[in-house]
C-alpha cells in the first residue's frame, strides 16, 4: 500500500495530465497525487530522467513515481513497474526511470502486461469507461496510471506483468564528460523555466570549486564565466556557473535567462576549461 | 454528495485557477479537486467542449465537472448546473457543457441564481470574504465554484436556481463534416500541447481505415498524409493521420509539431480526400 | 494546526514546485496543498505581492500562505514566518508578503532560522534525504516549505526563529499614483494570462466611474479607452478600462490581448487622464 503517487510527464498541464489524475483517483480514491512536473521537454527521456532522479527522494518513502516521457508510445517498447529501494517506479522502458532505479537500488521489476492490468482495473474503476482498451497514443491513461493505482491499492507488482531482470532495463547515463584539447566536453541535460542550464556533470567531475572561473565554449563562441554559489554572486545580467541545489553543475544569468543568452538546446555540446587566471598572476 | 470536482477552464495556471480551487475548498473542505485542464484556448467554447467530452467519463461517477470557457462573462448569458447521467456539469450556457450533457443524457438543469448560491455559500464559507458579490469578470470564483461546492456538499441543484428544459440549453456540435468536390471539409477543433491537431470528425465519418493515405489541403497547400495508428508509424518529421485516444481524427508529426508545420488555428478549415493509390496501381 | 497551505511562487509548473509540494507532504501528510499560482513573473516581488493580497482571503481561515518570489535567494535577505489576522505567511522578506500582512494585521513574526527548522524537519521527514542542508538556490524546498509544514503540524512560529517587529519587515506598496500635467502616473503591477493589465490604483484613486473614458498614454502613444464593467462593454478588439474582480483598475481588450496591443511590462509607467467629452458637449 502506498498513499502517494508522484507524476513526472511531458503531457503539459493539459487534459492528458488531467485524465491521468482522474484515472488514478477513479481506481484508488484515497491516493494523494503529487504533481512533480508535467513540462519535461517533449520526447526527451534524459531530461525526464534528471527530473525523476533529483525529485523522488523528496517524496514520502513507499511513494510510486510515474514517469512518462514516451516518444515510442504505441511501438514495441516495454512498459515497466519496478520496486527499487524504498520507492516504486512506473513508466516506459526507455531510460527515463533508470537513473533513479540505479540510485535507489533495483529490487524487483516487471514488464507490464496490459491484459492483466486492465482486467484488474476495469473491475474496480469508479469512472464510466465501458471497454478498457489500450490506445496507441495514451498509455498514461490506459496502462501506467492504472498500474500505479493498483500498486497504491496494495497489488503486488508481480500481479501486473512478467518479472524482468535489472540488466534487461534500458540504461541511460546522466553523468557524461570527456576530455579533449584541455576542455571538458559535456552536454545540456535540462533547461529550467528560468533558463538555467543543467549540465551532465557534478562539481567533482571538473573540480568546480578549485577554480574561480571557466572558459565556456558554446557553438564556437567563448565566454568567461565566474564560479559562484548562487545567482547573486555575479552582477545582474552576468553568467555564473555553480552547483545547483541537486548537486549538478548549472549555468545561469543573474536575474536573466542563460537559455536565451546562449541559445542552447537539450543535448547540445558545451565545452568547459578552468581559467586559472588567479594562479598565473 | 459528490467527492470529486473536475475543473476545465481557460484560466491558465494562474491565481484565477488558484482562487477557484480555494473557494471550493473553503466551502467543501473534503472535496477532492481534480484539475483536468486549465489551458483550453481562450474564448473557445468548442475546444473546451471537446476537452470536457473526452475527459468526464474518466472521473469517478457522481463527479461534478466545472467547465469555464466564458468569453461572455458579465453579459447576459445564462449560468448552468445540470445533472446528466451519472455526472453533474456546471458552467456558462454557451455550448461548452453541451456535448457532454447530450452524450451522458440530460436529467435536470437549472439556470443558476447568484442570490440563492451566494446566500448559501456566504453562510458556510471558511474564508474571509465580507460581502459575497458577483463581479463582472470572475464568475468562476463568485458563482460556478460555489455552485459546484454546494452540489458536492449535497445541495439539490433545484436549490441553486430555476429549472430549465434541455432544449433551452445552447447547443454546440463537435462532429462537423461536409462534402464538396470530392473533399471532406472539416474544422480544427483542438490543438494539443504537442501541436497535434484534432479534427471535427471520427474515423467512421470518412472511412479512415479503409484508406492508406489522404490528400490534405490546408490554406491552399496540398500534403499527402499516411494513415497510421500511432506517431511512430511514419518517419520522424512526417505527418500522420490517425484515430486519437478519444476516438477523433487527429493529425500529428512524428516527434514533431503539426501545428507549427501546418500553421493552423482552432476553427480553421481542413480539406481531406482519400488517396486511393493502392487501388489504382 | 492548519489544514491548508496555499502556494504562490515564480517556480513555474516545474519540479521546483513539485518538490516544494513533496517536502510539505513528506512532513505533514494530511495537509491539503492549494496551488494558487506558480507563474508569477520571475524576480518580481510586486507582482507576487499583488497575487497574494488578492488571493489569501479566499483560502480557509488559518491557512498558511507560502509566497516565494525570491531573486535574492542565497544572499543575506531575511526569511519570514508571520502570523497576521487569521492567516500565516511564509516567504522571503522582500516585500512580497507585506501588503497581505498589513491588510490582515500583523500579530507576530519571526526571522526563520534554518538550523531550528531543519532540526525539527529532519526528525520527522518521511522522504529519504540523508542530510538536510540549506542550498544556495532553492529555499522553497530547504526552508520555506518545511517551515510552513511545521506550522501546519502545530509548531509555534516562535520555535522556528527569532521574533521580529512589524517595522523590521521590508515594505512594499501596491497603490501608487502621482499627478503631473493633469495626468495620473501609475505603474503596471501585474499582467494576467489573458494579457489584461493591472495598474497600481483602485477606482476611487482616480474617480473611475465618474468618467466615461480615459486618455491613456503608453510609451508616447495616446489611446482613448472607454470605462466599462466587463470586457463585452466594448466591441471585440477594443480596449476597455474597468475595476477588476479584486478591486484594482485593469485594462483589457475584449476577446483580445491588451499586453500584446500595448506592449507593456510590469513596472512600466502608464499615464491616465479622464476624457470628459460627455460634459463638454
Amino acid at each position: 500500500m502506498s498513499r502517494f503517487i508522484g507524476l513526472v510527464t511531458d503531457y503539459g498541464y493539459s487534459h492528458y495530465t488531467g485524465i491521468l489524475r482522474a484515472v488514478i483517483k477513479g481506481l484508488s480514491l484515497n491516493t494523494d497525487i503529487i504533481d512533480i512536473e508535467h513540462e519535461v521537454p517533449s520526447f526527451n527521456p534524459m531530461a525526464g530522467a534528471y527530473v525523476i532522479l533529483v525529485s523522488y527522494r523528496w517524496l514520502p518513502r513507499s511513494s510510486i513515481i510515474v514517469g512518462i516521457i514516451d516518444p515510442g508510445v504505441g511501438s514495441i517498447r516495454r512498459a515497466l513497474a519496478v520496486e527499487a529501494g524504498d520507492y516504486y517506479f512506473v513508466g516506459p522502458d526507455n531510460g527515463v526511470l533508470y537513473p533513479a532505479i540505479r540510485s535507489e537500488g533495483f529490487k524487483r521489476g516487471v514488464s507490464l502486461d496490459f491484459n492483466r492490468v486492465s482486467k484488474l482495473a476495469s473491475n474496480m474503476f469508479k469512472g464510466k469507461i465501458r471497454e478498457w482498451r489500450l490506445s496507441y497514443t495514451f498509455h498514461g491513461r490506459d496502462l501506467f496510471g492504472p498500474a500505479a493505482a493498483l500498486i497504491a491499492l496494495g497489488y503486488d507488482i508481480g500481479d501486473l506483468g512478467d518479472e524482468i531482470r535489472e540488466d534487461e532495463i534500458v540504461r541511460l547515463d546522466l553523468e557524461k564528460v570527456s576530455l579533449s584539447n584541455g576542455f571538458y566536453n559535456v552536454n545540456v541535460m535540462y533547461i529550467d523555466k528560468f533558463g538555467n542550464i543543467v549540465l551532465t556533470i557534478r562539481p567533482d567531475n571538473i573540480g568546480l570549486y578549485e577554480n574561480e572561473a571557466y572558459k565556456l565554449v558554446v557553438k564556437g563562441v567563448e565566454y568567461v564565466v565566474k564560479v559562484g554559489r548562487t545567482f547573486s554572486d555575479v552582477c545582474v545580467g552576468d553568467l555564473v556557473i555553480y552547483e545547483n541545489s541537486f548537486g549538478f553543475v548549472e549555468i545561469a544569468v543573474n536575474q536573466g535567462n542563460a537559455f536565451k543568452k546562449l541559445n542552447l538546446s537539450i543535448g547540445d555540446l558545451v565545452r568547459l576549461a578552468p581559467l586559472k587566471y588567479s594562479k598565473s598572476s
